[in-house]
């Protein structure tokens, strides 16, 4: 056992919200290590989310990430719905003056891992953390925190640290340190997954295109002008490898046809299949003591919304205000009311996930009754403007607490 | 038994849906009988809705209905939401440029009889529909469609018309003419029902208060100036004697309050109470053969969205033209489209409701995940104009479809 070392932000996780975290930091002069249990190849090749609200890319902007991500992002001003083959778009860009941007988190973590290396600043693979320790008790900058971990070669550690954050994701170890009477979960399993794939085939649209059809629900999103990503809404349960690439392509077809024949999907080779589960879940506070977390470590959203990543980046831009905004004066408000903050965020992004999600999939107990509301919501969005742009505002995501 | 009389549509029921049509109708030269199972005593004394949409006190200026309306009715630019103890207000006239009027449906329908009896047009009370026949089968000006029923002095009679119309409410005869095969329902019972009262206390709030708190949910309406209407949830099967006055009056206060102290309830004496359940109920289509369905007896909504009445008048106004259209010139396009003309706005008043009822109260076995569901709901109506404009515009009412 080596000489405990110290830090002044201990960050668990290596993922997009403890990198940027570590980041943002760093632009602030406050020093961080950022801990990542996987190997780099593995964190750089996770395929994730790829849609970024506005807010998101501003992020990247500030800590410099953005210089891959404007020559090979697509910006996206709108999406459409196929709703049993009509189609309705929202033109987002028209009625909420912003965008989002197509760049896949992978590739947002590969320019966040080579820009912390080039800096110089601390950022350990293959790290595992195996406690969260001593957070109770009032913020100081005395290092009372504590985490444990074995690095790569099999060395057990400890670093100490004034906070630390738990980025690390739902089956993370951050979590766990907080005791079970501090802490209220709220938990949503959905009757359905998406069998997500990639495929080396330009996308069939210039937008997204969220479809419900009888068979459920399927969306077709892309990577890049030759790389479509695309999902089906399947049964819990289902083997990816059950389906077969045509019967894939046929019910992505199926589902997303426009009744008057004029969407035409493209097909390709398919080099990648995956099943995901479902989930809705948020644990509050987001902070106990001198531990705070961010991202899936707190809360979990379906993927209809596109709204996981970027809630874990809305998370990352409060916390560090407030980290800065103490470091600097001393004034503790600002950490006080993270999680108020995040979680007011964090609601709005779970409701809008649900939304789509139970708006746009059949579930397979569904209630004739319950599918007659989600038709007549869909024609909502469709006939009200109002509604529509409300749907825009909630997609391309909502201001952060005292942004305008 | 008389013999046989003939009329071009005969309306079974004599609510507002049944006697406004019955106008509209009267309007276009076209002969119908009203046929109402109750007293008129009785039909001019139960206590209903009471918030006419825009478009409902159109309709009732189109037929004349709208002098004491004028005079006495009470013109609503918005309502309050108070949730947990903070206001959110919904100015409705600003949003979308409408707003409604405050009118009881019980003043509607008197001033809708006095009208129809002045005019010396048939309206039977008292009259038990025994059986709605031979609606099966093509239009045709024949007079095939058989109406059955028994008079005030017990002597049974036959109605011949060309169509009949259900008007006659949730419970009435004329859906059970539909075959079962022919028609699809669907439903959703609430866990809660709503103990209203009338009181004799001038209103609290200019404009009416929807109320969420963690005890459920409150509604503060009026009927007049000096009259106070409000609602508790309560749970199902809730016997109304069972609350005192003064407990009613303390739930109110305590549901509606504000955190602020700046609300004040007007108490006085309890006048009426009555429990009612909160149903969602829907057959379609509407149509079968030579007839038609409107209202309640095509569709039940839980009143917390406002939509019941307002429903019912706009099923007899897509109605009353298409009927005036076969009249006058033989086109059926009107009549054949009219279920999914009226299920269209049907279904939107549904999701309202639902959206209304589940977001304001509080299940008993409400899952914590929904709870907070609601909650951020409540707070997307505070903080997003288009979402706000979205919920003004479905309570003061959707256009028809036609109209702008």
């Amino acid at each position: 056992m080596t000489t405990p070392d110290r830090t002044t932000v201990a960050i668990v996780g290596g993922g997009p919200a403890g990198l940027l975290l570590a980041h943002l930091l760093h632009r602030r002069g406050i020093d961080s290590v950022v801990l990542e249990s996987r190997p780099r190849e593995r964190v750089e090749s996770r395929q994730r989310a790829g849609i970024l609200e506005h807010g998101t890319v501003d992020a990247l902007r500030e800590v410099g990430a953005d210089a891959r991500m404007d020559e090979k992002g697509l910006p996206h001003d709108g999406f459409a719905f196929h709703v049993h083959g009509e189609r309705v778009h929202v033109d987002m860009a028209e009625l909420t003056g912003r965008a989002v941007m197509i760049w896949a988190q992978t590739e947002v973590v590969k320019d966040l891992i080579a820009l912390r290396l080039e800096q110089g600043e601390r950022l350990l693979f293959d790290t595992e953390v195996l406690a969260v320790e001593k957070v109770d008790g009032p913020l100081s900058r005395d290092g009372e925190a504590l985490v444990r971990y074995r690095s790569d070669d099999g060395a057990e550690h400890e670093l100490r640290a004034d906070v630390v954050v738990g980025a690390d994701g739902f089956h993370g170890v951050a979590r766990r340190a907080v005791p079970d009477d501090a802490v209220r979960t709220y938990e949503r399993v959905y009757p359905y997954s998406w069998l997500g794939i990639l495929a080396d085939a330009p996308p069939s649209s210039d937008e997204l295109v969220y479809a419900r059809h009888e068979n459920g629900f399927a969306l077709l999103s892309m990577r890049s002008p030759s790389v479509t990503r695309a999902y089906l809404q399947v049964p819990n349960g289902t083997d990816p490898s059950s389906w077969s690439d045509e019967e894939i392509w046929d019910e992505l077809a199926t589902r997303t046809a426009l009744g008057d024949g004029s969407f035409t999907l493209n097909r390709g080779p398919i080099t990648d299949k995956s099943v995901t589960p479902m989930r809705s879940f948020v644990a509050e506070p987001m902070r106990h003591g001198r531990l705070f977390l961010a991202g899936d470590a707190a809360h979990i959203v379906p993927p209809t919304g596109a709204k996981g990543l970027n809630l874990a980046v809305a998370d990352v831009r409060v916390l560090a205000s407030a980290i800065g905004a103490w470091r600097e004066s001393g004034d503790e408000s600002g950490l006080d009311a993270y999680s108020e903050v995040a979680l007011r965020r964090v609601w709005r992004g779970e409701h809008f996930s649900w939304t789509m999600t139970t708006m746009l999939h059949r579930a397979p107990d569904a209630d004739p009754f319950d599918e007659q509301l989600a038709l007549s919501h869909l024609r909502l969005i469709a006939e009200s403007t109002a509604y529509r742009t409300s749907i825009a505002e909630n997609y391309r995501g909502v201001p952060l607490a005292g942004e305008h």
